[in-house]
């Protein structure tokens, strides 16, 4: 099975990552630096949208920059493109063969714009239609969903804002990450959640709900998507404050509820939720380094107990990709060709 | 029952907006065009937060402006402010509330950025933080879920992008906008919705989505927020163009899919997807005004033929309300006062 594989390769992916492109990193960070950029503005789709989610926290917490995800269809079907000449452009692909994505690049840089892609091909379209690259070198990736491509994008962001922000702590937190990564994933080997019997509760789930707040919003709609490509049921994605004012009327007694819930400055109103989800009876799945968070979850989910905040999304999806990933095997599901994926998306 | 009164009254609201703030939009339109800003950035929540996305897309294909959906717990919990100085900020709230919404825009002022609030009350904190303040004059809203301060949004974010733009053709198209509204809902007191009846096939539905393109990305929001609010079924919204590669594995026969396929620039696509969901068996309940967007509709969800697309999300809503109503009294619920919801939203 190649998922597995490419989930328990993600620690050495993120090392190689920080190993051989920091470079590069910081070649773009100085070359951002003298844009002077008003704005960053992302093109990216699925997965890589998630990526983008990522972006635009921490642009905005640590570069005091913000951050516009682009429409695409504004640039291919309305061609009507917005001016991009006083921002940033990112491009994320993994397959750096979006159309859409490569379109908002050249319509970014044509304008005068500074334009940066991340991608897995640096020969790619995506890869080719930017100023700069910075590329994934995540190796091939065989399972259609996306696994160590996403924590790698993830991880290149954090790269150019560390960069970007060049602050010693910044650095010496991203050195630690292939640690972090390596101590989460260790769990389902050795640790408490080594057995995969566990999920088997879930096999006749029939929806659910994520949740995340801040950085972590991007991990709450991560998780929903690789739950909803393995396994086929629907879900939903919510920022913890969004949820709380309507859509917390669909939970009954046993809806299953992901939160994300790592200790900083999100934590707070996450754990007053989870204190109302338990009240409404709610399955809770918690993923956390707090033990309070842990107070009503069914099976506590890890995070290594020094895990700054900002990272936290690039580690806190591992759980996810693994719930996810044993969730199809218990369903019965071909988890590494999934019905209506396909590896490479080129929307026009 | 309110709610009934005020997805009905909505052509005159739309109508009074028109005719006595249309002098406003122009007034905020000349300090836009003065301030000459690299990018739009809104502040909202819930469905002030679907009104923004159908403004990220008229700023960008009509004023070629970028906009950046503001993330405020950037202001809020991390208390690290993106630099807005170069951007106009839009704060939208119905109730004005908001005080994640009023940081933002006070955050924005403070900085020297351009700020405009977009309420339902002069007098309101989110109001009284911007430099300009647009009115919705929608009236008392008593229904817990909006549906007359929604329209009202979308009518403000057009009159602003129409006086910004200043083109006559889009003026003229404004204008009709109560019009169109009105033969909409007309469908359902005598046209072939007249019968509130169709909607009991959905009565123990348990899943849906709901699609859209473009413009209506926005509606696909909309439709489902409010049948998740009023109905508690769970549901996902989907740009037809992410809908296809991934989340399309969730459909199975019979899955109902609601999708918006207004006459335009993103129909081509919508078209094809609607065919892809038939050979899959879902069942599909389509808002449209083209013929071959109704073949494989269980009923037409019919809009003015000559409806512009920049304008359809202002009109295919009102489908998407009066089914949401409609399906939650077929359930037995209480439609005015849904569990789990508070009308007005504080988050910090």
């Amino acid at each position: 099975m190649y998922l597995e594989q490419e989930i328990a390769e993600q620690p050495a992916v993120l090392q190689r990552l920080l190993s051989e492109q920091s470079e590069t990193a910081r070649q773009i960070a100085r070359a951002i630096r003298d844009f002077n950029p008003a704005f960053i503005s992302i093109a990216a789709r699925g997965t890589s949208d998630n990526a983008a989610r990522y972006a635009q926290y921490l642009f905005g917490t640590h570069a005091q920059l913000a951050v516009a995800l682009a429409t695409p269809s504004v640039h291919t079907l309305y061609q009507s493109p917005p001016n991009l000449a006083r921002a940033v452009t990112l491009g994320i692909s993994q397959s750096g063969q979006g159309e859409d994505v490569r379109q908002v690049l050249a319509d970014a840089r044509s304008q005068g714009g500074l334009t940066v892609a991340i991608t897995n091909d640096p020969e790619s379209p995506v890869a080719l239609a930017a100023d700069y690259h910075l590329p994934l070198l995540a190796g091939a990736e065989i399972s259609i969903a996306a696994t160590k491509t996403y924590t790698a994008q993830l991880t290149a962001i954090a790269m150019l804002v560390t960069a970007l922000v060049d602050d010693p702590a910044l650095h010496q937190a991203l050195a630690k990450l292939p640690a972090y990564a390596s101590q989460t994933l260790s769990q389902f080997i050795s640790g408490p959640l080594h057995d995969p019997l566990w999920v088997e509760r879930y096999r006749y789930m029939s929806e659910f709900a994520t949740i995340g707040r801040g950085y972590n919003y991007s991990t709450a709609f991560e998780i929903n998507l690789k739950v909803k490509e393995l396994c086929y049921i629907t879900g939903d994605a919510y920022s913890e404050a969004d949820f709380r004012h309507g859509p917390i009327a669909v939970i009954h007694p046993g809806f299953p509820v992901v939160v994300v819930a790592p200790a900083g400055k999100t934590l707070p109103g996450v754990l007053d939720l989870l204190e109302k989800l338990h009240d409404k009876k709610a399955e809770l799945l918690v993923i956390s380094n707090d033990e309070t968070a842990f107070k009503y979850a069914q099976n506590p989910m890890r995070l290594p107990a020094d895990l700054p905040e900002w990272l936290s999304p690039i580690v806190a999806i591992l759980h996810g990709q693994v719930f996810a990933m044993r969730l199809a095997i218990v369903k019965g599901h071909e988890v590494d060709q999934p019905r209506g994926l396909t590896k490479v998306t080129v929307t026009r």
